[in-house]
C-alpha cells in the first residue's frame, strides 16, 4: 500500500514521459503553429493532472451522504462502514473540460480555409462531453433508470452528429468485395450488391471498393456513442478498474493520432488526414492526464469512488474523438475487452439468466482476497434447486481462470489485458489494414 | 390555493395564445424556411412544456435527501418539516437542452451563406447553457464556494466568446459624442477621446460614432455572463420568484425578437439583422415553455424549489441569447430590479453590513404574512446595542413598502415591478433609441 504522494509522483512521471514522447514524436513533422498548440495542450494537461491531484482530497469531504457509498470489496473488514465518496469524476471531468476550453482558445487562432468548420466541431465535442458528465452525475444523484440511460446519450450525440462534417463513405475491405461486385466480368453488382445498392449507394467508380452510407453511417455514430457510453459503465466495479482502463485506451489512441500525424503523407495505410487527427489528440491528451489524476486516489484502497458520472463522460469522450477523428471503427478494436465483456453479459442484461444488484466479485474477508460472484452471493435470487452460476462478468472469468487474488493485483491483470487488446488492435489496424483495404 | 392541474391547464392556455401570437405576428414577414423553423420551434417547445409537467411529479421523489430543502416560508407551521426537493430546474433545464438540441436539426438544414458559423453558434449556445445547468446543479449538491461561482461561468462563457463572429463595436449615442469628438471644427478628437482611442479605435469616418471595442467587448460579454448568471440566484428565495421573473425577462425578450424580426428593413431604431434575432427566439421559446411548467409546481405554496440548477442556467441562458442575438446592452434595461437588487445588496454582499446565511423576508406564523427580514432575525449575528437593520434585499424593500403581505402576493407584487420594468425597457430602447442614435 503506496502513500497518497508517491502515487501521484508515479503518476506525474508517467504523465511527463508521455507528454515528452509526444512532443518529441510530433516536433519534426508538424507545422509551427501546429506544434504550439500541442505544446500548450500538453502544458494544460499537466496543470489539468496538477488541479485534479490537488483538488480531490480537498473537496471529497463536501459530497453530501447520498454520494458516500460503501466498498463492496471490503465486507467484513474494519473498513466496511466507511464512507467513501462517490461521483468524484465529477471533479476530474469538470477540470477535463476546462483544459478542452483553454485549448480551445488558442485552436480559434490556428485558422485555415476550414477554420470555422473545425472550432464548429469543437464545440458539438465539448457540448457532447458537457452533457455526458451532465447525464452522469445526474445518474449518480437521481439514480436514473436503465431505458433512460439508452435514451439520453443519444440525444446527447444528436448535436456532434448535425455538426459533423466528414466522410459518411465506408471502404469496403478487399477479401469482402467479392460478396458486392463481381471480379470476372465488367465489375457487375452481385445480388447481395444490388440488394445493398438500393439503401447506400455504392461507388462504382472505385469498383465497389466504397459504400457511401450517408444517414446510415450517421446512425452508426448514434449508436457508438449510446455503446461506449455504457460499455465502460458496465465493465467496472473493482478499484481503479474504470480509470484505469481509460487511461490505457486513452493512450492507445494517443499513440494512434502521433502515428498518423507522423505518416500524414502514406495514404494507403494511414488517413492521411491530420486535422482530424490533430483534435482527436488535443481532446485525449488532458482526458488521459484528468484520468491519470483521478486514478491515484481511485486505485486501491480507493479513497473515492469515480462513479457513473466518470464512465458516462469516459466513454462520450471515446466516442466524440473517434467520430471527429474519423476512427470510429479503429475505436472498436481498443474496445475489445469492452465489446467481450458487453457480450458476455448479455445473457444477464437481457434477463435470460437472472440480474442481481450488483456483479462485482466477491470479497473473502478472511483470505483478504476476491473469488468470482455468483448470482446468489449477496441475496438468494434463485431457488435452492436451481443452478447457480457465476455472474457472467469479464472480471470473474478473470477470476475464475486464475483463482482468487487481490483487488488490486486482479485490476492489474485486468489492466494487463487491456494494453494487450490494445496493442494488438493498434497492430491489426496498421498492420493488416494496408493488405486489405 | 389552486390544484396542481388548473395551474397546468392555466400555463398552458397562456403558453398556447404566446406561440400562437408568435406565429400570427411572424408569418408575413419571414420566408418559408424561416416560418418553417419557427413553426418546429414552437412545437417543440409545446413539448417540452408538457414533459416538464408530466416530468416533475414523477421525478421529485427521485430526489436524494440532501437535495430535500424546508420552506423557510412556512415556520411554525405543520408543513414546517416537509421537504420539499430542491434543485428541480435540473428536469426543466434537461427538457431545455433536448428542446434545443430537436431545434438544431431542422436549424442545420436552414442553410445559407453563414451556415456554418450559425452553426457553431448553436453549437456554442448549447454548451455554454449546458455549462450553466452542470455548475448549478452541482452547486446544489455540493454546495459550490461562493469566490468559484464568479470563476466558472467565466469558463463557461469561454467557448461562447470564441465562437462569437459578431460585430464587436458599439455606437456611442449622440448626446455623448462631444466628449470625444469636438463638433465645433473638422471633427478632432478631445482629450477623452484621444485616451480612449489608445485603448480603443475610433472610427472617424463616422464622425465618433463608433468606437470599435474589439477585446474589451469580449470582456464585456464575460462580465455579463458573470453577472446574468448570479443576479437572478441572488434575487431569490420566495416560491415562484426565480422561474416567474425568467418566464417575465424571457417573454420580454421574445416580444423583442418579433418587433425585430417584422421590421428588418427599418435599421435606424432596429438592429436590422434578423438572422440573430431568429438564434435568439429559438432559445428563448422553449426556455419560456420549459420554465411556465416549473413554475407551475414552484409556485406558493411550493411542492418542489427550483434550485441554483434553475437561476444559473437561466442567467447562462439570457447572456447567451443577448450575445448572440446582439443586444447585450438592452438585456441589462430588462434585468432593472435584478441590477436594483445587486447594487442595493452591495453593502451586505461586499461584507459591510453583515451578511446573513439567508435574508429571505421572515415568515409570521400567526397571521400567515411575510415581513421585511432583520439582520437578527434567524440567528443573533450582531452585538444588541449595535442598530440591527433590515437585510438589503428588493424582496424586503417591497415589504418594508407596502406591509406585510402572504407569500404569493408578495410574489405577483415583484412579477408585476418585473413586467413594469420590461416594458419600460422595451420602450426605452425602441421609442428612445431612435432619437439618441
Amino acid at each position: 500500500m503506496t502513500s497518497y504522494t508517491t502515487r501521484c509522483l508515479a503518476a506525474a512521471s508517467i504523465l511527463v514521459v508521455v507528454l515528452a514522447l509526444v512532443l518529441k514524436c510530433l516536433e519534426p513533422t508538424t507545422t509551427t503553429q501546429f506544434y504550439r498548440l500541442i505544446v500548450w495542450n500538453c502544458f494544460v494537461a499537466f496543470l489539468g493532472f496538477s488541479l485534479t491531484v490537488y483538488g480531490i482530497p480537498r473537496t471529497k469531504h463536501k459530497f453530501p451522504p447520498c454520494l458516500q457509498g460503501r466498498d463492496q470489496g471490503r465486507k467484513g473488514t474494519p473498513q466496511e462502514n466507511t464512507p467513501v465518496p462517490e461521483g468524484v469524476g465529477i471533479v476530474s471531468g469538470a477540470m477535463f473540460l476546462v483544459c478542452l476550453i483553454l485549448c480551445q482558445l488558442f485552436y480559434a487562432y490556428h485558422n485555415n480555409s476550414k477554420g470555422t468548420e473545425r472550432l464548429m466541431e469543437y464545440d458539438a465535442a465539448l457540448l457532447t462531453i458537457c452533457f455526458g458528465l451532465l447525464l452522469g452525475f445526474c445518474d449518480d444523484v437521481l439514480d436514473i433508470p436503465h431505458k433512460y440511460k439508452f435514451f439520453i446519450p443519444t440525444i446527447a450525440a444528436l448535436p456532434l452528429l448535425v455538426s459533423y462534417r466528414g466522410v459518411t463513405d465506408i471502404v469496403i475491405p478487399k477479401p469482402l468485395r467479392f460478396l458486392i461486385i463481381s471480379a470476372a466480368d465488367d465489375h457487375e453488382l452481385t445480388f447481395v450488391g444490388d440488394l445493398l445498392n438500393h439503401f447506400a449507394p455504392i461507388d462504382m467508380a472505385s469498383s465497389g471498393a466504397i459504400v457511401k452510407l450517408g444517414l446510415f453511417y450517421h446512425f452508426y455514430m448514434l449508436l457508438l456513442s449510446v455503446f461506449c457510453t455504457n460499455a465502460i459503465n458496465i465493465y467496472a466495479g473493482i478499484n481503479g478498474l474504470e480509470a484505469g482502463q481509460s487511461v490505457v485506451i486513452g493512450l492507445a489512441i494517443v499513440v494512434m493520432n502521433c502515428l498518423e500525424l507522423t505518416h500524414e503523407n502514406d495514404p494507403v495505410v494511414f488517413t492521411g488526414n491530420d486535422e482530424q487527427h490533430l483534435m482527436s489528440l488535443i481532446i485525449m491528451v488532458p482526458f488521459v492526464a484528468t484520468s491519470l489524476g483521478l486514478l491515484c486516489l481511485n486505485w486501491w484502497p480507493a479513497r473515492i469512488f469515480v462513479g457513473d458520472t466518470f464512465t458516462h463522460f469516459a466513454g462520450m469522450t471515446f466516442a466524440v474523438a473517434a467520430i471527429l477523428g474519423h476512427f470510429s471503427k479503429t475505436l472498436l478494436l481498443l474496445f475489445v475487452p469492452q465489446i467481450f465483456n458487453f457480450l458476455y453479459s448479455l445473457p444477464q442484461l437481457m434477463r435470460i439468466i437472472k440480474l442481481p444488484r450488483h456483479r462485482l466479485p466477491t470479497f473473502d474477508p478472511k483470505t483478504g482476497l476476491m473469488r468470482a460472484s455468483r448470482l446468489n452471493d449477496r441475496k438468494k435470487i434463485t431457488e435452492d434447486g436451481e443452478y447457480n452460476y457465476h455472474n457472467l462478468t469479464l472480471i470473474n472469468l478473470v477470476l475464475q481462470i486464475f483463482g482468487p487474488m487481490r483487488e488490486d493485483k486482479l485490476c492489474i491483470y485486468l489492466l494487463i489485458l487491456q494494453v494487450f487488446c490494445c496493442g494488438l488492435g493498434l497492430m491489426v489496424r496498421y498492420g493488416i489494414a494496408g493488405y486489405i483495404y
